[in-house]
């Protein structure tokens, strides 16, 4: 089977090589950088272009860009590629429909993780939402699906946007305050990786129980003297922007955990 | 060397439990109900008692109660307490000072982890932050605190606060969204579980680098389509109290990375 990637970011390059590494074809990676695609091309021995019409055909075209680029080239697409090409992109928040309504051979392939350049990805643990307008596609893809993970899901898109959503709160949100208490660490002299065990169990328990029977803290206690400290603390060194933060999040955990 | 403890919460049972191990003689614990005395001191040997006069002579006595309790008891303890007695507190964000000006032998013993009554502790892992008006009673603390952890800090009260808040935002927000998460999924009947590996990644990649530098998101990403596709779900959801957390740190990440 041969695959061809649209785009040169991290989400296609960390699929390209895993589908590389399991023995699929990869034939041309897109980018309008010819030299993103370049870096990428090399590694999974695939061509590199940087103008949509030079993609030659393939069995699946992935559309792996930032989710404001997608429709345009989508609609480039349309255009000039064969019509009997399945093409799937890899968004959460982007419905199906924006490809179906070209006409196109459409699925959905979507790696719910957060990916970094510098980190392996270990996919077999990593869930593989999938979704396809035929059933015939829907097969293929899970197919390739099942060759990288274990954790296959087949979800909506709208249900597949609440997973989305929910992702930014649980890792780019819980991320933020993890950047704000290193803000506040190095502001006083004290050391982030004291830290470490601490963001450790936040997570564990908040995965191995709910989250919200596992909510500690002065604001989940309604301790107003430390409430207060804190936000004393904070205005003294003209974080506003942290209280504001503070305010608003210790406000809501009390109002959810009023008896 | 005699503890007592004054209080039987989360941190009170985890550090007498564990110090009882240790082979330490726990003499009291003190609670204002009974019952709560008893349910902790029947596991380490110790004699449960609910009114501040009938503590007897200890080596240390350590304050493990609500922030906004502590005041108090610490008035009541300097006029019934033997004054050759260390009175240690177990608070992140409480001032020493708070023990000394009533003119006792005061010290902190601030273990920087979240407690759950159903989760074991490893005690090796966590920081404990010590702190005494006394060099001999600093030594007498770190004594203490060798025999449950290798992480052993000396930070003043000021820092142990910065400390303090850095973890509400590290623990407890970082929780509150993944308690958003979790109420984003119930709602749409997505299974909470799909996000397990993606928040542990989240840790783990904010430990190994600077969290900043490891946001990732469509904040980050300044992706305009993706945030209204966002908000726009939440309105059609009514969840106003989410939509103004989304709204806020969306729009402090966008500041943050702005280039």
């Amino acid at each position: 089977m041969n695959i061809s990637f649209i785009g040169s970011g991290r989400v296609a390059t960390h699929l390209a090589r895993a589908f590389f590494t399991q023995g699929f074809n990869i034939s041309q990676i897109y980018s309008r950088e010819l030299e993103h695609a370049q870096n990428l091309a090399k590694h999974v021995e695939a061509h590199a272009v940087h103008t949509l019409d030079l993609l030659v055909k393939a069995d699946v075209y992935m559309i792996a860009v930032s989710d404001q680029a997608i429709e345009s080239i989508v609609q480039q697409l349309s255009i000039t590629l064969d019509k009997t090409a399945l093409l799937v992109h890899t968004s959460g928040s982007t419905s199906m429909s924006l490809l179906t309504k070209y006409g196109l051979r459409a699925g959905v392939f979507y790696p719910l993780q957060t990916f970094s350049m510098e980190r392996d990805v270990h996919w077999e643990n990593i869930p593989l939402l999938l979704e396809a307008d035929d059933q015939e596609d829907l097969v293929q893809l899970t197919e390739l699906a099942k060759k990288l993970s274990t954790q296959i899901y087949y979800y909506d898109s709208e249900q597949r946007l609440s997973l989305h959503l929910a992702a930014v709160f649980a890792n780019n949100f819980a991320n933020y305050c993890f950047d704000i208490a290193k803000q506040t660490l190095d502001r006083n002299h004290v050391d982030f990786n004291l830290l470490s065990s601490l963001m450790k169990e936040t997570v564990d328990k908040a995965c191995e129980y709910d989250p919200k029977t596992v909510q500690t803290g002065p604001a989940k206690r309604h301790d107003q003297n430390i409430l207060d400290a804190h936000q004393l603390l904070l205005q003294q060194q003209s974080q506003h922007d942290h209280l504001a933060v503070y305010q608003l999040l210790s406000q809501q955990i009390i109002m959810r955990h009023q008896t």
